[in-house]
């Protein structure tokens, strides 16, 4: 991969040199200028290659950007599920887990993640009923934690599924806002988002 | 104004009637297909007009978005003032009135919400610069709320700063998901995300 590129978290260990190059040469150029302000050549060019040879690997610019959202999604997902099966059964450190990973998610792939909040637009039917798909995945599972906390009276909530909604919307959004080297470091942001997402449900310990 | 170009929020009074559809009609082509993916043949021809006479109007296509980002602040903004300066001394109150201007402005213009998060990249510095500071004074409102609920000791939240981004970050959001004609009216999201917003800043009265 040409030294200019960022390398991206969603390339993958059994990606082809030349198609995690691309990848990450897409998230690059794409996040600066959209994804109808990208052309195929610039993507090809900041990976040091040719139209051709991302024809070859990804067959159009549109299944470019799938694999782009499609791969976040799956990012994060992983890390959810990964931090509850680490969490143990009580409803505080299930809902901290989950927003803990959707945080540390966002704030690790800024660029990824805001591409795949802006191009959803830009995807075409079957593209954008697969992310679509994925998107409300992760959205069931903050639904399911919080809704487990109200049922065993933790969590005091009147509306819990606009709740995780508008807890996730948040620790989504850290990706617009955080800069690394700033006055937060990751972790800070993770254990105050946590705290106040706990507030937000209404913990009662 | 055409009558294939839905009405924008953007629009005022006093704009000339051409300009008042060149607005309209780069809101309802930048929604679908993006700044980047837009041209001022687009935009001019969905308003029923010229490019010669887009350029009269608004100069460049960045003007443009320029206009349409910073009058999207100037309404949420207004609203807000507005929305305070009818409520009480009341912390709670005042929280609910920043919250109920802020989700109401972003259920009501969905289309210019959502242009407004995504092209603040497609800012030239000049834009940018004007259209984060006004971002800004939005942002500085719901902290100086939320402090204020703090300093008086009937919001307990720790980091207030935080909860106010975390707060303002979920009330944006709505202009994602909210599906007008679906199970929840503007009225009921407003109530809603009020209560989660005294939660989230740990209200106790």
């Amino acid at each position: 991969m040409p030294t200019a590129v960022t390398p991206s978290v969603l390339t993958r260990p059994d990606d082809e040199p030349t198609a995690a190059a691309l990848i990450a040469a897409a998230v690059e150029t794409m996040a600066v200028h959209g994804y109808h302000g990208t052309s195929v050549r610039d993507v090809a060019a900041a990976a040091g290659t040719s139209p051709a040879v991302l024809y070859h690997h990804f067959e159009s610019k549109q299944r470019l950007l799938v694999t782009l959202l499609d791969r976040g999604l799956d990012v994060l997902i992983a890390a959810t599920e990964e931090a509850l099966d680490l969490a143990g059964d009580d409803p505080a450190e299930r809902l901290g887990a989950v927003v803990g990973a959707h945080v540390g998610v966002h704030l690790e792939s800024q660029r990824e993640s805001l591409i795949g909040q802006s191009e959803i637009r830009s995807l075409e039917p079957a593209g954008r009923a697969l992310v679509v798909t994925k998107r409300d995945v992760q959205q069931r599972t903050f639904e399911r934690v919080v809704r487990d906390g109200v049922r065993r009276t933790v969590f005091t909530t009147a509306t819990p599924d606009d709740t995780a909604r508008f807890v996730s919307a948040a620790c989504t959004s850290v990706a617009g806002w955080y800069r690394p080297g700033g006055p937060l470091d990751g972790p800070t942001v993770i254990a105050r988002y946590r705290a106040i997402a706990l507030d937000a449900v209404g913990y009662r310990p």
